[in-house]
């Protein structure tokens, strides 16, 4: 009845809450992670100071002193091949790759099995994710909540999104996953390579006349996008970084 | 996205809060049952008069105002078919046949479907579900939580089983991923897309000095299986494409 990923696969994955308002909150989700086996906690610029002692924290006070604390979401992941957004679909248009909840388990599983690691993002309470923090996320798992009552508790998001993750049966039996990274060629770029890309990009578009000055930041937003949609791997961005880092210097 | 079950369904199912103490759990489990789509809620004997007000309720408050409240966990089942205890392994040695939460939803829509109703019901915060309670249960739910931390916050327990019976997907329901996008923005790119970006990306790696000549062959081949592998759209391509003739334009 335990959770069907090992310790050290649980260990890949990052709860990461951005700019929580509650404490409270805070340690509920604390909580939910120690329910289901996960320990990797990241709060992003919390909007109070004393969150570490919450006491709603049953359990996993540990985990909460343990949590690492970033200003910006792209710090929180830049180490991670997978950013999930979390959220319900009312009032959203996401441009991401949108995957109903129940389906995530086995893309979170594919993705460990390559050797990746990955972060699921949960926004603060008032608005969720917005925008701009969905443009740090490769896909956005939705809830499938009412459409009379889409917006859940901050604890109890965190409480079925890694329920889920941790407990689907997997209808296929998988194979079970070895420790050890996946061969060499399929290891998943960081979102760290992909803002290096992103940055060079950028650069070449500018120098090369691409983007004028008032589509700069529309340009860069979508290639942010296309970058994460791409599923590239490591070997793939430092390729088209080189590549890029040349037409670069020849243009300049 | 929305529930698996039809309005009148989800009628035909009821939580039950057995004698919980903190007034705000109540509220949060009526949240949950709100963003789950489930209205029928009944409080049995609670240790706080003034729970109907609970401000956790949120978008919940007509669903609390309407909850049934009952002396005994009897009176809150007597019409149910199908009485599920919720919990844990943990220190218990359960006299009823017990199922694993991932494996409950076919069991409540099997009873739903012959014209049954079903209680799913929650032990108070501190001890969860007594063995007397128990003894009402046709069923023992089991949610898997982590040796380490068994015990759920009230609420969280309440949302991670209703979301199970609201979403679970009909394990022979194949996958499906979808974009986020308008669906002309998922065309896939076609061969000859590729073909022509390929062929830019090509000349602009000699324009750039990028590809010697001794290795322009086998630059040639790899952007080749690149762009096949990264399922690329028609409009990334011709985005791509013409940043591509941007770039070999300039340097040119």
């Amino acid at each position: 009845m335990n959770s069907l990923l090992s310790e050290s696969q649980r260990e890949r994955i990052e709860a990461v809450l951005v700019s929580p308002r509650n404490p409270l909150n805070i340690g509920a989700a604390a909580r939910a992670m120690a329910n289901f086996g996960f320990a990797r906690l990241a709060v992003v610029a919390p909007y109070e100071r004393h969150w570490r002692e919450a006491k709603s924290a049953v359990g996993a006070s540990d985990l909460l002193q343990n949590a690492r604390i970033t200003e910006s979401i792209a710090d929180a992941v830049a180490d991670c091949t997978l950013v999930v957004g979390t959220g319900s679909l009312e009032h959203r248009k996401p441009e991401q790759p949108v995957i109903p909840l129940p389906e995530l388990a086995p893309r979170v599983r594919q993705e460990i099995a390559r050797g990746g690691r990955v972060a699921i993002v949960f926004g603060s309470e008032k608005r969720g994710l917005t925008q701009e923090d969905l443009a740090h996320c490769h896909v956005l798992a939705v809830i499938p909540t009412d459409p009379g009552q889409p917006s859940m508790n901050l604890g109890q998001a965190v409480s079925v999104c890694l329920y889920e993750i941790a407990s689907r049966i997997d209808e296929k039996a998988a194979p079970d996953v070895k420790r050890g990274q996946a061969s060499d060629a399929a290891v998943p770029a960081s979102t760290r390579d992909l803002e290096l890309l992103a940055g060079v990009v950028d650069e070449t578009m500018l120098a090369a006349n691409y983007s004028p000055a008032l589509m700069r930041n529309a340009n860069r937003h979508d290639v942010h996008l296309l970058l994460r949609r791409l599923a590239l791997t490591k070997r793939d961005a430092e390729r088209i970084l080189g590549l890029f880092r040349r037409i670069l210097w020849r243009l300049r």
